[in-house]
């Protein structure tokens, strides 16, 4: 069968189940209830602070074919998800699913567990680094199945991830397992994307490098979710949590970018009062904002609210008023940490309310414009931030289809050659982001509109922006850089890359 | 069968069901998963502001047996309940159950209601006034349901109530659904009453009398729980919603039991660095909160949280660094308002962390000690809060029972005589509060230490308090006072008085 993008996928793949092709950004098939969840019963004067990490596994049923979770906000300084899985697999456990909301270089360690055959299954938002070459070599059993951090918080809600024991990164926890990231040696802010986890597994352990007296105000997650606390000597290496400060490009190309996407964002008419935003923490997209600052500030714009990962720049712009509150699901920089503890408009958000687009109305539908990357993207729009042009998994699309779904213009801000490579393909190596949730792809040789939005290229046909078609602008690409040959794979399937609906819009295969 | 105070019950209640007995404060014999929750699909550029409660009606289905539910937050001063129940008695709709978190005066309306059949069945944790006449009258067809504060969130989340529509009174909400009690002209602080039905519910509708832009931070309940917002003139009388001011007792006799009762706290050994702390905002719990004020000024005391509603008292005792943070599930002044909205150590909680006995931990299993009145208490130490000694309901458990359960130390204010009436009985009317959980008696004329606390009562027979049994402390009084005679009721049950596990402790009957 064909999904919507006319990709062929199988009924059913080992190791994954039943496939759902992706019909569509809103069509949402496979809506159902939210899961039932584990009830417990913890008296007065029980105790839930372990002295180590074995003690707390002492505690649960650690079984064959366990699925445990992790958060990623300690990002590449992460230290909890190695120190439990030595301690896991030094008991013999096998066939262990790691649903970790990210994977980084860190986790390099991982490698070794899956080529022994003991973690058998990973689920991911994104995974960078030696684990996803692993598993784009085809070592890992099961394939590994990437979500956006949206559908991250939808499968776990809906029981489409099964957690048995949620591993919790606590920058700070109280003894009764009150958790929040604006203290510690680990502060990261916003703690969004371990919401689902604690709210849903079966047991809860809370790993933390700051244990205080009850109660760590403010709570971020509460006590109700969490079983054990495990105080340890370091969580994390706080140089690879968050940046001491994100930078905005300098590279000439890249602010001209940023300069011409400003304008295409100036001509849809969504800068104005009430505006919203999401950039990334790039040096481009940070380069964006920076030019959204100066219009707004020259134009007297107060916009609504800024989304997403948190940076300081936003943070600068909340601060100077431009908008009316931040909603931060993680916090990238000291700056975004520090201003989580003191503002009460910057406000936290889960995954869930984020990006699910099975509640009751995520944060991202209410996003006027969202500027997001590209890996590559077709001339149907199409957009892949999972897989290198080598056909290597390279990263994934965390929040990237779900702010693209919600927000009323999706602009991708690109360099038209990477690596000597044009970023527009015939067709991606791997579909994350559907071409109909993009707008416009802006490179500094060009400007492509989707079709689709004729309304905004009426628009834009009226200024002197570089306006082309997108096949017009990779042929731009290709006369310099000469056709790219094709990258060829095997049939083995390594990863599944589900929409944020849970619906299938493309495999990865093992690389040849 | 009885339960274990000895109450005779039947194994199955007409309109209520099946019947488990009480088998004691953590035996919790009714531990079960959450339920179930509906999703949606809430797409971008859909509206969620509808312009009246009509037409928020009409996007549901009401059908006749409907169980809709209500919070108390703006208490004697909401104008929801009725204008709800106004619109859909119109429609009709019969058969219905109101599921409130409290029902006060003002919701009088509602008697005629349960007359003319319409209204068939009341679930409530607290019921004063003309509609807890009506039911002691025998008038609702189905017995009332009384629960705890932390019951009802545990019967919401466990589906014992399923609630087919939530109206929530909304005194600031944005438009897409996240509403917070700090702003706005029914400022109401904390909503923690108001989490369960807002997570549970199949449709939940804010009304709102502050329709704001988007985003309304702080945001105490978010938009993902949302479905419709509807904007009224007014949802409530501020005059009757929170007192400008709580007041201490003036009265000598009050003020001598507060004082005998710090004493007792004292003796305890739980006056000290990191002690918690919950009282009433009565004015005999307040002059408690002032008497040991005074000793954590003295001694220097460092105490680590105070709970429950709060009262401009404890935000001072906050405010002077007595307490290091707050847990507040209701605000019942507007110094309590102003604190929740300012003060991040001043921390919101739902009625499920303040007192649910099926979470990993309530609030309330931290506590060290509670202050809480009686109606009647009994030789057993069983107190009842649910009726009057006439048999007629008043009242309802509310918190009691839950921070009876979870304090090291639960103390019991009360005059001797009330109403000419001795407030010890050789049974109480209607059991609320178990005797187990209770540890202390204090009135102007004596102390009684439940025979159970073996320590408590060595330790204070060293002082010069006036301590004795409970049943001389009950001649006592009825030498004064005569002994007073038993009501007499009807079989009919008219109400299900249940322990926050959800077991039957007792039953009201209805009054002769």
């Amino acid at each position: 069968m064909k999904n919507a993008l006319g990709i062929e996928l199988p009924e059913f793949i080992d190791g994954y189940g039943e496939v759902v092709p992706f019909q569509g950004e809103r069509k949402n098939p496979t809506l159902k209830p939210k899961t039932q969840v584990k009830e417990s019963v913890v008296l007065p004067g029980d105790n839930k602070v372990l002295n180590s990490i074995d003690e707390a596994l002492n505690k649960i049923e650690l079984k064959d074919g366990i699925t445990i979770s992790f958060h990623h906000h300690l990002r590449n300084g992460d230290y909890i998800l190695n120190m439990v899985m030595e301690k896991i697999v030094a008991r013999g456990i096998k066939d262990i699913t790691i649903a970790a909301s990210s994977i980084f270089p860190v986790h390099e360690p991982l490698v070794k567990y899956i080529r022994d055959g003991i973690v058998t299954g990973i689920i991911a938002s994104y995974i960078s680094g030696p684990v996803a070459e692993s598993i784009s070599n085809g070592e890992l059993k099961k394939p590994a199945i990437m979500q956006t951090h949206g559908g991250r918080g939808r499968a776990i809600e809906s029981g489409d991830i099964k957690i048995d024991v949620a591993f919790v990164a606590a920058p700070t926890v109280d003894t009764y397992g009150n958790i929040n990231g604006v203290s510690g040696n680990a502060a990261c802010g916003a703690l969004g994307y371990a919401v689902a986890d604690c709210q849903y597994a079966d047991t809860v352990i809370a790993i933390t490098d700051n244990l205080v007296p009850y109660p760590a105000c403010p709570i971020e997650i509460d006590q109700t979710y969490i079983d054990y606390i495990v105080n340890v000597e370091c969580i994390g290496n706080p140089a690879g949590i968050v940046s001491g400060t994100t930078q905005i490009t300098k590279d000439p190309i890249g602010l001209k970018i940023a300069k011409m996407a400003s304008k295409v964002m100036k001509v849809s008419g969504l800068v104005k009062d009430g505006m919203s935003f999401q950039t990334g923490a790039g040096g481009i997209s940070l380069a964006v904002a920076k030019e959204l600052e100066n219009i707004m500030i020259t134009e007297g714009i107060k916009g609504s609210f800024a989304s997403g990962g948190i940076t300081g720049y936003i943070v600068e712009m909340l601060e100077q008023g431009l908008f009316q509150g931040l909603m931060d699901v993680q916090c990238f920089d000291l700056k975004a940490v520090e201003s989580y503890r003191k503002n009460l408009t910057h406000q936290g958000m889960s995954a869930s309310m984020y990006g699910n687009p099975h509640n009751k109305g995520a944060v991202v539908n209410n996003l006027d414009i969202v500027i997001l990357g590209a890996t590559e993207i077709d001339t149907d729009f199409n957009v892949n931030v999972t897989t290198g042009s080598d056909g290597v998994i390279m990263g994934g699309s965390g929040g990237h289809s779900d702010t693209a779904a919600g927000a009323k213009l999706t602009v991708i801000v690109s360099n038209l050659i990477k690596a000597r490579l044009p970023v527009i393909k015939d067709r991606v190596t791997t579909a994350t982001t559907p071409g109909e949730s993009i707008d416009v792809l802006v490179t500094e040789r060009g400007i492509a509109i989707n079709p689709r939005r004729v309304d905004l290229l009426e628009k834009l046909k009226e200024t002197n922006l570089p306006v082309m078609t997108i096949d017009e602008l990779k042929e731009l690409a290709e006369n310099m850089t000469g056709k790219p040959r094709k990258i060829e794979c095997e049939d083995k399937v390594v990863a599944v890359v589900e929409y944020r609906d849970g619906t299938v819009i493309d495999l990865v295969k093992k690389v040849k």
